[in-house]
């Protein structure tokens, strides 16, 4: 089906993309999922291909793009080649559109350039052992003394955390009042290099091999006071400011990867013979790869339908919400589906297709998940 | 989410639709669905109201208005109101444009205008018993004897067959060829009211009871040979012609269907109580409708792209095809979670709810089942 | 698969059981759907065979068999065919328990011979308008003033309430306590005949439809009180009591129904040919079968199982809850599975794989809704 | 739900097992996960508690019972605590049946004593790069020189093949004659000490990792020609035989994992609080448990029933292939939704659910695919 959402402009981008893919990641993908993460030099590249600051504003180095279809670019591109550069969406999906909108010049002056080149990873450190997707539960402190703050506690599930050299902190700085659990949080910009911060465990996950999840510590960590980010008191209203354009991404992610499996499974049914015939010539398989297929298409006009709104700035938090669930929902169907066409070679890593199952079920759970996307929707249409 | 394919045009005709219905349709259904069949008043009042002539060019005093967005808005809103106009939609969306493609101008100057008023309804006979999906396998003869045809044969599955006043009758006017088995056949317009022209047995259905579903004979029938519409022999090939259109209104109509199932299910439980406590405050179903309202919004979103492509001429017929199932499938999952909601009352027809179960059975069947159309989508893709 | 569980009693059952329906029902069902319900002497033919009182002990002129397996062959038998025989279930397997366990001795001798005849058929009424699953909602009302009571009230979705001749009321005989919604709840045997005992509209269901399902009103009806069963204030506890053997018996008929349904796509795929081609010959048809046919082995091993247990008297409610909850989501699945099979046939009501598909829609509602089990197997797995 | 297949002695095993794996086993999963395989010592240790000989006659050392349940209760037990012995399985459920049923005494002789002490494992050898589930294809060939054959070609997927002392493997004899795809085809009894037998790569899988899945290589190996197991060109035949046994082992896993993952949900569950309540108390995690606990049932009710019918001698290929459709794919269903359950900890190796999952994809692929069980199963119901 033509999609009508991408010009001239995102299609030169996306061949760059597919080629610097090609050549330059998939290569080394094996070795990096080893290691547990990209190298630094990775994101250094990522840097002279500008993207992480595609919407930056050009002061800063930046492509200064309010939209965020070439993300979705990029998201279609890894997708395809059953890699993730998890890292990277966090720093250009998650953490930088909360600079951008409450960061101070001077924050941006000093963090920028480095976020533009690559040099500097971002990451953000919300959830604790305990407090899932409950922000009011978290214990990590930041206590004011004089003209800095004081952190303390420990986080987990940190995409990224193990390469950023900035990390957003999610910590308490003063207690919740009897009418509103989730006041008294705030966000601090953490220099990953200071005194205190400490990388804890690699959690060992099930898929996402080449992206570190990491916990991380800190122990009287000193945070001038000029790190904060906006006020005081309001890391939970920012934090719920963004979730739409995050949703969106991970639908985004979540879509292409459905695709990039039929693509998969296409090529492989194309080759293979079962029984003297091509497995292509099947009818289940054909059905199946239908099913697959029909189901890709209605994310598809949906991710495009939520990309036009969110670039006019019309996506509501819940259609956000619902264009995340479909889509990963559907991911996790069609890339089921596809790896069975596999056959037996579909559970063996080296095979794209065993990625795309092993990387799926992440996407159901992280960036809310499903049960409390339909909590959002719920709300919506109450 | 907000859709972006209505103009003020279509808004406007959106409430001349929804009054009509709630006043003089929803007052009668029950009647209607007891006798099998809408008066004939009834069309006549769509003329009236300029409904069946949308599409027709305004030299036979239609509205010449190229563009199934009106069409859609009335499936929207007869699923609204849990009522089918079956008749009708094969009238405009099937039977009209083959005439409109097809028939010469004195053909159309003979039928056109009692099709425009509603005087003359139309309707479409294919499937013969034991044919089903197979049109090569028509037996229906007509031989032609100087200038005119001698039509035999049997049709069944005739969606408002019993009120037509104009049958397009596909029948075999020369045997296949050796090489192509769905050669030889030939579509003749025949008037209903011609001799030898008997309406059978109505067929008693699990729902969609208001619209009567017949078996038509033909017994030595004269058909007049300038009543062929097109050329002989070339029936398969106008009979796929149209198919992305008829595929992608009955898509539309499903979609509608379930976001009416949707509504109807939030009503219901905001206004029950079970336990002690409105239902609608159970989590379950909030999720349910949360998964249902997500399902329709995809849905929405891909029948939204395919009438914009439609419109804009393509509409290619695999993504059609995977429009239907898309949402006919949709439609099936999401009118059973909601009958489901409302419990006992679900299951009793004077519930719109329960009679948009019964008419949605149908609706992964007729124009292509969904067998049919991953045939059609997994050649497209292969 | 071989099942265990019948020996050579059964099956003798078994024959007469499926000739009866041949020959006596299956020629006249058409009828009773017309008409919403049986005559009444099908009931008294049932009485001749033996059947309404297979479980009654011989002094009443039963068959004094403590076992479920005879009722669960007839319902394998009457699902076989397509047809229900809603009443009759009602009142061997639901009402004729409470009377075999809290009626007097004075009570059976009055009611037991029509009951074991066919002559006089029962029903209980607990539903009332607003009250769905929730009995502590009875609004129906019986003042006891001497040696009578005057009952009050309305109820609904009263199976086999037009034909009844005794009917099991359950009303309140006192408030609910301040900690017990539940109590003051009393179950009388009414007779039908009493003045001021009406009966109300027939419901208009999607399916069942030789079945009737009507609304009842008592307008002062005087009950003397030796027709209460048991003690007062224990309607709710007495309710409850039987609801293992209420919902494994439901759980048949869905797994019988199941089975009836790919025997019956099996041979209709046999003698159905496409495209020039058997349609069992399509791998679709054959997995859909497969699917079909394995959910069904599950299912029968689930309720083979649990008939053991209920014989044995070790069956739990919440293991009958899940057998209940297992088989009519099977039910739900396959039928529609195999209606799709059939293609527009399907959706005609002549068909039999129709009738079970429209009558299939209720099994997950009634006698505790999917929904109400899902609580109810929890709370015994916590 | 109470079982009625398991007695003392059963239960009496199931004790020893439990033990021996919470002590001896979950200790050093981890390690052998990281290794690939569990050390040889532990199948030392297995065959000093008699698991690997309980179906061996005691003539061998072995327990001599012609049963599968105590494989059923291991089967059960690793699931509990998301190990797997995938190497052991082979063996008992699959190799040893092929000797016990074709090997001559003298081979038997020769093996037993290793087999049944844990000194020497065994593995079979049929999938070749390009055969799946074909086995047809075959192309690696053992042609006899005058006493011996010389074995020539590479198989893959080999389950145990790093550790086995003996390899059974399937070769061509001789070419397939025009009317039999599949004759010509031989096991024989390879020593992997041979030379020119040499262990290739080890598959990097989804999971499984404690189980080495290698390929191996056959470079002239000198077989002698009395290590031919049975006949000649018989191998399909053999390898047919025993498919009952082998899928209904499997049945047994994959309901015992599902089990196993309600089993841990709930522990989850109870355990852990969500906006400030536990999240057992949601009504979704309610539903969710209760969904897949009847799951389970159905699946226990059916391995049950098949377990009874195999050791009568009665169970068919098609009801073990369904049982093993069934069981798997609600595993697959199970092990999903219960690991949603617990948010991201669910993604994360170190929770056993995690790798449950991870274990889990592969049930549907290995022993036969759905899509060959459906062939199956739709030829014996034709």
């Amino acid at each position: 089906m033509r999609r009508r959402i991408y010009g001239d402009e995102h299609e030169a981008f996306r061949r760059t993309i597919r080629s610097f893919i090609e050549h330059e990641v998939v290569p080394h993908y094996a070795e990096w999922e080893a290691d547990g993460a990209p190298p630094k030099s990775f994101y250094r590249r990522l840097g002279e291909l500008g993207i992480p600051g595609i919407q930056v504003p050009e002061k800063w180095g930046g492509g200064g793009i309010d939209s965020l279809k070439f993300s979705a670019v990029l998201a279609e591109e890894t997708a395809r080649a059953a890699v993730t550069f998890g890292a990277l969406r966090v720093h250009t999906d998650i953490v930088l559109p909360y600079l951008l909108e409450y960061a101070t010049t001077e924050q941006l002056d000093t963090w920028m350039p480095g976020i533009v080149s690559g040099e500097c990873m971002t990451s953000i450190a919300m959830t604790e052992p305990g407090t899932g997707s409950d922000l009011a539960n978290i214990r990590t402190t930041a206590r004011l003394q004089g003209d800095h703050y004081i952190l303390n506690g420990a986080k987990t599930f940190i995409t990224g955390g193990a390469n950023a050299g900035l990390v957003l902190v999610v910590c308490r700085t003063s207690p919740p009042t009897e009418t509103n659990r989730r006041s008294g949080l705030s966000i601090l910009l953490v220099d990953a290099a200071s005194s205190g911060f400490t990388v804890g465990r690699h959690l060992d996950k099930i898929g996402v091999r080449a992206q570190d999840t990491v916990e991380l510590a800190f122990t009287d960590v000193v945070v001038t006071a000029d790190r904060l980010l906006g006020e005081e008191g309001r890391a939970f209203e920012y934090l719920t400011h963004n979730l739409a354009q995050e949703r969106l991404s991970i639908a985004v992610g979540a879509y292409a990867a459905a695709a990039a499996a039929v693509r998969m499974a296409k090529d492989y049914v194309a080759g293979r013979t079962v029984f003297g015939k091509p497995l292509s010539s099947f009818q289940n398989t054909k059905f199946v790869l239908a099913e697959c297929h029909t189901e890709v298409l209605a994310a598809q006009a949906l991710v495009d339908q939520c990309l036009e709104l969110h670039d006019a700035g019309e996506l509501s938090p819940a259609d956000a919400a619902a264009a995340k669930l479909f889509c990963t929902e559907a991911q996790g169907r069609v890339v089921d589906k596809c790896l069975q066409l596999h056959g037996g070679y579909g559970y063996v890593l080296e095979y794209p297709i065993a990625r795309l199952y092993a990387d799926a079920r992440v996407t159901r759970i992280f960036g809310g998940t499903s049960e409390v996307l339909k909590t959002v929707i719920s709300k919506s249409i109450a």
